[in-house]
């Protein structure tokens, strides 16, 4: 952070403490500690505004299965013992999470495993919706990579590359998974020949999707996964609030689980912008 | 950001694409695709680099109670499936984790509704891993607090207050719960009238500690968790590396899991610095 940039977040963070102490003279210092939304404030040095880019994890969250994946089971409660406390059972791949390289490799890295520096990224969101709502069965091709590169220019190193189809609205429903008679899925995906692109072209470390999966939901052989984990990358699935990022600029802060040997698990994604 | 910032951090990330091209040319551009540890460059604008605050998880990783809270189970392999996947069970109170306002309380927040603006914060940490080397029983005190505003100024609007005693280093083995021959517990934790202080006289939302619990390892009643979590502020404890942060100017970007009615869970933590 350069010299002027410090002295203007002292200068915010003064101010912030200011209106803080204020305010709590008359609501009492408890009840306005700090625990509600703040003003816009330097925020993480020279960010101003935290999204959360994440999906509350439920039992009855969409699932590429269709079947249930997360139990929650509590074991002690206040009333009782005190204190509440639960464990819970989760399927690696569900909600908002991770697909490591593991995943899709017989020994690439686990969740574990991938590099801290690439769980910081800039990230790229290339803008499908538009055909998405025409067409559920649309990818994300080659041609849309180079038209985001000719409008925003080249993918940064380390970048995640986003697909924003518009479907993170539809998570709490079944439009999510969208299966006809035959059970077949219907959403967007990377076609994996941008799979391919992205690997040979560009320094993207990871992409992800604001639908259940790195391929199209139909399919019929996870073509996509195949090109892009082995080659030692990672994926997102159910990305959230992809309508709420610019095309460029927001800085992705990938909360991947760090469970020895996973092959992926959900996540605690924030954007800063 | 400032324009000078905004310069600065342009001209980095030219710099850092030109020396991976550079690169690539000869180590072919798969292999040298920003998958390993790249040089300094501009991290999450204004930042320079990443620290990661989390333990790795596993089957072994000491506990609270004292036995084994992670249990991990392969569903599906590579060699038979053509991919692998596992799910897993976990108490939400195991490896570096959050404790959420409703762990200690009737119907506090819980672990998905704690304020996204608390999760991204300015990082305020306490060290007294020289006391602590000498007696395994010292707790944080309002002392400690004290000293560290005079040296360091306020404590920041919605900050995690960390406590460093140096456990960090024994979370691999039977020193990080430390039980003598009764069972009893010995590690640092913070004094209740400490969270009482941080509750009343600063804006700071978290308090986190490297140890297993908020409490002192020896602490009968759970006092500092009873003090501070009903007021609705959250916890983390099994902090890594707090012994690579400075006191003051690191930001922690805290992901908890967001699991509906959650008391908690592990968590991975990044600090920005
Ligand atoms: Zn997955
Ligand atoms: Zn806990």
């Amino acid at each position: 952070m350069c010299d002027i940039c410090v002295m203007t977040a002292v200068k915010d963070r003064m101010l912030s403490r200011r209106g803080f102490f204020a305010g709590a003279a008359g609501a009492g210092l408890a009840a306005a500690a700090g625990l509600t939304a703040s003003a816009p404030r330097a925020l993480a040095q020279g960010h101003t505004a935290v999204t959360d880019m994440t999906h509350e994890l439920s039992a009855d969250f969409p699932t590429f299965f269709g079947e249930q994946q997360f139990f929650w089971d509590q074991k002690f409660n206040f009333a009782d013992h005190g204190f509440n406390l639960a464990e819970y059972r989760v399927n690696e791949h569900t909600g908002t999470h991770i697909d490591a390289p593991l995943h899709f490799s017989a020994d690439g890295a686990a969740v574990n495993e991938i590099a801290v520096e690439n769980l910081v990224a800039p990230l790229c969101v290339i803008d499908i919706a538009a055909r998405a709502a025409e067409d559920a069965d649309t990818t994300l091709t080659p041609d849309d990579i180079r038209a985001w590169i000719a409008a925003h220019g080249e993918i940064p190193q380390n970048a995640c590359v986003a697909l924003f189809s518009g479907w993170g609205e539809k998570a709490s429903g079944p439009g999510f998974r969208n299966a006809d008679a035959k059970g077949v899925q219907h959403y967007p995906g990377f076609h994996p020949e941008a799979a391919k692109m992205l690997i040979e072209e560009t320094g993207a470390a990871s992409i992800g999707s604001d639908t259940l999966s790195l391929d199209p939901g139909n399919s019929p052989d996870f073509a996509t996964h195949y090109a892009w984990l082995p080659s030692g990358r990672f994926g997102i699935e159910c990305l959230a609030n992809l309508d709420r990022m610019p095309a460029v600029g927001a800085t992705l802060v990938i909360g991947a689980p760090k469970h020895k040997g996973g092959t992926g698990g959900p996540a605690r994604i924030f954007a800063l912008v």
